[in-house]
């Protein structure tokens, strides 16, 4: 049963037009002696609900995971796998999930602690890993991704109670202006926009495909775009944005030769482990909201 | 009949890949003194095959177009018309056709000097309007429009012999980076691609929602790709970009919340007029490329 407690401080889908609502939580939770990033680092952060990192993976490991998505992708017994997502409009590869219980190349990128430590110090706590997929948006056809906050949906649809968590997406091709770059509103992640209607059965077959349920209505994105402006994550292969997870998002489609692949590696402090969905009958699938909630790295002392 | 007569220059859509032909046409016809445009400019567009002119359009002009196509989407005697597309996957507006026969507005503008000028001095002779439109590309839902030379559809389906073509294409909105503006690769107008497949009955039915036939296969799109980039043309509500009709072109969709509006404008020479189709089995409605072969403007002597 959908978890709408009185004490929800972030109610959604709950019929209407969207509403801003304040955020109720920190942005960041560590100082400045818990891990790599320095005092101004993190202060960016906190105004702008992400950063971006050059050079985060080398070529080297971005081949690897180049080479294992391409593996992935035609493995024999993945074959109709739910965790293969194909795009709405042709049979290729839209989106892997779980790629770090699929593959041991990304099982260990996704424990690496130049991935983790910011994380951890970022959200003042150990972290584990609610969720890891690759996007690939191939060229020629690859589809946009509509605007959401990824709490959002991770609040209605798999019980994850606070704003506590975030994404390290790491570029695995270059990322460039015109093959759909991930846009970001600078900002935003100060305001939590209610979604329109209500959470069907198994939405999440439909809705990774094309997200239409949980979206904020037209009115509430075109005031949160003029408060906040839209810019883009680009930059080459193994560059890296971290990102709130309210920090509201999307991407364009990408007509252009060049696929657009990246890495989403979700990282979700371990205070804030997944309860009951807010606005759903059921938790979605393990691939997508994980309840094994084992900290990856080292836990800090305290 | 198709019109496949041994002369074609341009084969196209006769089955197989796609296959990159050399142009076989100048690009620039008239000389430094047939017109407002300066020799470096002409040479500019010869290289490129395209040019950007910035404000070509006042405040006021773009706003009574604005305002012109406003009225147009919700015209009682226009509902339903074939003139007016809608987008593939809403009820919202994508294109409208023949603005000039539909719009007083449009008519006067799409006769002005400072349009019909530069087409003139370009092509070398006096020009006619072969295809007028507005492309809305609305926020939030905007579909791409593929990569695809218009020579190649006028050709094919249209029955135009050269390429002696160009479009005016002027931003009715502002067109940034992130709302699907026009990406061209500059220098493809000295190539041209012949289209995979061949062309079912009215084809443009759906074709002007979704362009599947006539665009090149995607090995010939990578070729040329690499060895012309793209470019996006970005600017202020007002500006134009004038295109050879060989220039390869697409664009992205548009998730952002500014629609992407721009005019399009299509000047053909008369020394170029339509003959019957040379890969189609019927000419397209007149709306799309026009018979009425009348030139626009003052006529040049000699």
């Amino acid at each position: 049963m959908p978890n709408e407690h009185a004490g929800d401080g972030y109610p959604t889908r709950r019929g209407g037009p969207s509403v801003a609502l304040p955020r109720r939580d920190p942005v960041v939770y560590g100082g400045v002696d818990d891990g790599p990033l320095d005092a101004e680092t993190m202060h960016r952060y906190g105004d702008d609900g992400f950063l971006v990192v050059r050079g985060l993976l080398d070529e080297a490991e971005v081949a690897a995971c180049r080479r294992e998505v391409r593996r992935l992708a035609t493995a024999a017994d993945l074959r109709g796998d739910e965790r293969l997502v194909p795009e709405p409009d042709s049979a290729e590869l839209r989106s892997v999930f779980a790629v770090h219980r699929l593959s041991p190349v990304f099982a260990t990128l996704c424990a690496a602690e130049k991935l983790v430590a910011p994380a951890r110090q970022l959200l003042g706590s150990a972290v584990y890993l609610h969720q890891t997929r690759v996007n690939c948006k191939p060229g020629f056809r690859g589809r946009d991704f509509y605007w959401h906050s990824d709490f959002e949906t991770w609040h209605a649809e798999d019980g994850m109670p606070r704003i506590r968590a975030l994404t390290v997406c790491v570029a695995l091709t270059d990322n460039h202006a015109h093959n759909g770059p991930l846009l970001l509103m600078p900002g935003s992640h100060r305001t939590f926009v209610t979604g329109r209607g209500s959470t069907p059965g198994a939405n999440f077959r439909t809705s990774l495909k094309d997200q239409t349920v949980g979206v904020p209505d037209e009115d509430a994105m075109r005031t949160l775009a003029a408060a906040h402006r839209i810019t883009a994550f680009t930059g080459r292969a193994g560059d890296a944005v971290v990102f709130d997870s309210n920090c509201m998002h999307g991407s364009n489609g990408n007509i252009t030769p060049d696929p657009r692949m990246n890495l989403f590696v979700v990282f979700n402090s371990v205070h804030n482990t997944l309860v009951e969905p807010f606005a759903a009958a059921a938790p979605r699938p393990e691939f997508l909201g994980s309840r094994d909630f084992t900290p990856v790295g080292p836990v800090p002392v305290g």
